[in-house]
Order: structure tokens, then sequence, then C-alpha cells
């Protein structure tokens, strides 16, 4: 197969964890007669830094282009702590997502027994914890209407949901449950938000096309105690855009670290693959960050274009590199690996 | 002292909770020659049913002239599976909230060394636990402008803060942090919400008056993540209305049960004291909920008063009974006590 990746590894760490996949990827070409052309491109602080726009044209240009987007991380302190900034690295990616339409955002958490008791979690509690999160990526709080007060008084957020917005990414949940446990919790707070009614009342109607999938509601201060409580409870979770975002920095914790979390983006036709973590300013161009969520990332683009063999010859040597401790230091405390050693494990085990 | 205090027992296990905690502050009242009047009132699903109002004027009106509530809980599942519901319990909740000007939610977080092992987190990680969210409790996407267009086919909540709403929880926060470990967290979506970045910017002018409070930001989906990973590293969490629904309950894992989580919610008149834990239909009049969290409510209740010696002798005796195991059994499995049970051992404890 041919394929045509954009690259776009961004601020922080994403550099140096994007440029593992993509050697992962190369060995992927090579060993199964693939040919994948990648092309890099600029985005975040680093594209702020040298163009004064998070999402350049010739960025996006590529991205709709290309058939996949690898995406490294986004973010720097310089702008977090200040409020006043203009432009900040964040709106690239917000603006990447929605002009690629990318509106499921498909997050899978699951343990390895070998990092049981890397968690903070008892490990009774967390064995065989295996769930996908589908969470709402381009509506929301995060796209509604915002502003602030003339006087800088005061300043608001609009949540908004159409129907639409709801049944396209329901669907994909339901498919996805009916290939695993059958099991769709919708996580909302119906109790309270008008959108959160509407998202109801949609997966209720959707749910009666899938008579085989058990659907269950929490509310999300309840789903985010449940996940801690008890992870192997969940199946597909479903939710929208802003609590999707915490829910799946929280589950992240069942699996031991935060650098094993891959996710992809889809939309109806461009598709993005990056890892959950952010940019982790504090650990840029130490060697310490986990390239692991980024490899499992680009296993994830594989298995979109139907690739399983390779997806899955992937997801093996990560196992493998795990089960023989050959892990950065978030995960092997001892005797860790660089993030280019653990890369270059990888890319030898699949080659 | 003479205390006026309602009495809103509510839904669920609301009733059964709430008559404990009223027995506990009548033995206190008795030991320390206190009068305390005690004027029940209807709210909730309870109200609905009988008036048609989840907050009767009656109701209101009881709390306004009182010097506390005593709240127990809200939420029917009838309400909940219905999207279409006009009148949901949970309006006389947030009504209430609303118009005694209740603003900051207070909710203590900690650990018995005793209930250690009972937490679904590793023992090393939470021993020391002790923090206090400070939660925003009358603006926000709660209290915002909310809609369904008239075709039902999309939904708006709108979440809005004024620099007036942030100052005065804020000030609580930075006298409370002083008080305590002189650490202050900031919890938002600065990267993304526009009330977000004036959270930060409000919170950072106060924070010029407290030089003695350390003031550090965290996005929400972190915060979610470090709660479990590291929750020691907290003392005073501030945050809006929703992001402190979701962190408080899931900060309640770490103590092992939110059977034992209080909260106080403060205004610049009234105070109301009600456990974090909701209506839990399912226990209803089965003897088997925890009466803790509304008994260390009456404690922050008599905190609110001065009535410190009070509620260290309540204090006491929930520490007592939870070292002598005489618990219901979400902490207690083996041989567990019912909630009256409970209620009788503090209320002869404090007698
Ligand atoms: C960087 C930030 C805007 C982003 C988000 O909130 O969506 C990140 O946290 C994520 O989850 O991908
Ligand atoms: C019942 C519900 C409206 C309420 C809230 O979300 O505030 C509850 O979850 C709480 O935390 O007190």
């Amino acid at each position: 197969m041919k394929l045509n990746i954009a690259v776009l590894p961004g601020d922080g760490i994403g550099p140096e964890i994007t440029q593992q996949s993509v050697k992962v990827l190369k060995a992927v070409a090579d060993r199964f007669d693939h040919e994948f052309q990648f092309d890099d491109a600029l985005v975040g602080a680093a594209a702020i830094d040298l163009l004064e726009n998070p999402l350049p044209e010739a960025t996006l240009d590529l991205c709709h282009k290309s058939d996949a987007v690898l995406f490294g991380a986004i973010g720097h302190p310089k702008y977090d702590n200040n409020p006043d900034a203009k432009v900040r690295p964040e709106q690239g990616l917000l603006k990447l997502r929605k002009e690629l339409g990318l509106f499921a955002n498909i997050r899978p958490v699951r343990t390895y027994e070998k990092l049981l008791d890397q968690s903070p979690l008892k490990r009774e509690r967390i064995a065989g914890a295996d769930m996908v999160i589908y969470r709402e990526l381009t509506g929301g709080i995060y796209f509604g209407e915002k502003s602030t007060a003339q006087d800088g008084k005061s300043a608001q957020d609009l949540c908004f949901y159409s129907e639409e917005e709801i049944d396209r990414i329901a669907h994909l949940a339901f498919k996805a449950a009916q290939q695993r446990r059958n099991k769709l919790t919708l996580v909302d707070k119906a109790n309270v938000l008008e959108t959160s009614r509407l998202w109801r009342k949609t997966v209720k109607t959707i749910a009666k096309e899938y008579p085989d999938v058990e659907l269950d509601f929490l509310f999300v201060d309840n789903a985010a105690m449940q996940m801690i409580l008890n992870p192997t409870q969940f199946d597909v979770i479903l939710t929208e855009n802003m609590f999707g975002d915490i829910l799946s920095d929280e589950a992240s914790v069942i699996g031991g670290s935060i650098g094993l979390l891959a996710s992809a983006s889809v939309g109806n036709k461009n598709a993005m693959f990056e890892p959950i973590h952010g940019s982790y300013p504090q650990a840029t161009g130490k060697g310490i960050a986990n390239p692991v969520a980024s490899i499992l990332s680009a296993a994830m683009l594989l298995d979109h274009f139907d690739l399983t063999e390779e997806a899955n010859a992937v997801r093996k040597a990560v196992e493998v590199s795990i089960q023989l401790n050959v892990c950065t230091q978030d995960i092997n405390k001892d005797n860790h690996y660089t993030t280019e050693k653990v890369g270059d494990f990888l890319e030898g085990l699949i080659a």
C-alpha cells in the first residue's frame, strides 16, 4: 500500500517521540512492502515562533492532501501562564481537528500484566481493564462562541451540540461496542445540562438500531469515581468533548503511565493519530519521554487502513518491550532506556 | 448558643442519613448546653411528588430565616432517564444554592489510617493525603442560559463567569490555604476556555495579597490524573463549578468511600451542609447507607459557628467508630452495622 503521511511533531517532547514512531512505521513499510511517504510540517508554538501562526496554511494543506496525519504534541508554558496571549499553540490543534472534520477521538485504555504493579491502583481493581473512550472532538464548549467582555471583567464559553454531531460519533461507538463486549456507557450531566439531555435522548434513539448493545448512562461526576473504583465495568464509553478530555487523562492512571496511551481522531475523510499525553515541556530533550504512546498511535494508523497484521506486529513489539523491561523511566525506574533506545528496540523487533 | 437549623432530607437515602446527623447534633446540644431547633422541609423529588415543585416556597422561606441548612440528598432515577421531564429534583438544589447565595462549596478530603487499605489506590500513594476543594457553586455552566432549539435538534448551555464571582471564592480559598499548608492550586482549562483565562488572570492578581501562599495552576485533564497519581501534592484546590463537581467525586476514592465526604456551602449570609454523595436510590431504606458524610457535614456546621470543641468531638467520635470498625458495609464488608446503628453509636460517644 502507498500512504502519504503528514508528520506534525509540534512542541516539547513531540519531535523526539514522533521520530520514534516514524522509525517504526518505516520498519513496517520495509517488512510488509509498503510505500509510506513522510512529510514534516510545523504546528503549535514551534509554528508561532517562526510564522506567528499555530497552524500555517502550508501545514493544513499538507494534512488535507495526505492520507493520514501523525501528530506529536502541542503546548508551551510561556502561553499557559499568559492569559492575555492572542495566539496560542492549542489553537493550532483545535483548528486542525475542526478543519479536518475529526469528530471522533478514540482512546483505548488497557493494562499490561507486567505493569499491573506500576499503577497507583491496586492490581485486583485494574486487572483485565480494557475499554475504549469515544470522545466527541469538534463540538461542545471547545468550539462554541467564546468571548471576554470589553471591560475584561467577565467571560463566556458556549457549549453547543446538534443532534447530527451526536449521531455520527454515536454510530461509531455502537459499532465499536459490537466488535467488543457489547456494552456502551454514555457519560453526561443530564441532570444539569441541556446539551447532555440532547445527548441522552439522541443516543437512546440510536440504541434501537443496535439491540445487541447494552446501553447505560452515568453522570460525569459518578463516572470519574467509577473509573477508579471499578474500571473493568467499562467497555465503550461515549462522551462529549470536555468530559472526554478529563476522563481519558484520568483513565491513563489505570495502565500505569500516560506515556502508553494512543489515540486516533477520525472524520469522514481524514484521520489523525496522536498520543494523549501533552508536550511535557520539563522533559524536552532529555531522552526520558516514552515513545510508546506515539508508536501505538502509529499502530492505530495502520489499523485505520486495514493493515491489521502490520498493526498487530507493532503492538506485539510493544508488548515484548514491556515484557523485557525495555522502557523509559516512567515505567522502568531502575534501569531505564532513553526515548531513542526504546524506539530502536521496537524498530529492531519489527524489521 | 441558639441555632435554628432547617433540615431538608430530600430523596433516596437522604432521610435516613439526615436522621443520624440530627441525632448527633442533638447529642452535641445536650452535652455542650446549646439550643438547636430543627425544622424539616420538603425538597427534590419528594417535593415534586407532593407539590409539583422541587423547591417549594415554604422550604425556601424556612432556609432563609434559619441559621443553617442541613441537606440530605437529591435525585431520582425516574427523572434521570427522562430527558423530557419539565421539572427535575436537581432544580430544587440548584435553585436553593443560588437563592441562598452559597457561592463556595468546601469539600475536605482526607484519609484515615485504618481505612488506607480500603482505597482502590495503593496505601503508599494516599497515606497523608489531606486536601480541601473549593468549588465555585453558583456560577458557570450550571447557571448560564440554557436552551433547546424549537425543533429539538440542538441544545446549548452557556458557561459564564464574572471577576466578582471568582474574586469572592478565591479570597476564601487563599485564606484557607493560610490556615493549612500555604499552597493553592487553581484548576482550569485556560488553554481552551475564555472563562478559564479569566479565572487564571483574576486569581493571579488576588495572589499578590497572599504572598505567603504558593499558587500553581493545573489544567483540569492533568488534575484528574494527578489526583490519583499523587494526591498528597494538593493542599487547597480552587476551581469552577463543573470541574469541582467532577474532581471532588473523583477525589472521594482516596478516602476509601464517598460515604465519608462532607461539604459546606457558604455565602455571605447563609450556609448549608451536605454530604457529597447523592441520593443513592438503590440503597434507599435498606439501612446500608453510610451516615458519616452527613454527620461530618454536621461537624462543618458546628465549625461554621465557631463551635470548634463541639465539631472536634463529632470528628473524634467518627474516628473512634472507624477505629473500632463500627461502619456500614461500604467500608466494613464483613461485620457491617446499619445506618441507624452507626448513628446510635456516634450519638452515644458524644452524649
Ligand atoms: C492540548 C489540548 C487543547 C487538548 C484538548 O484539551 O483537547 C489535549 O488535552 C488533548 O486531550 O488532546
Ligand atoms: C445533584 C447534582 C445537581 C449536584 C451537582 O452536580 O452539583 C451533585 O452532583 C453535587 O455535586 O452536589
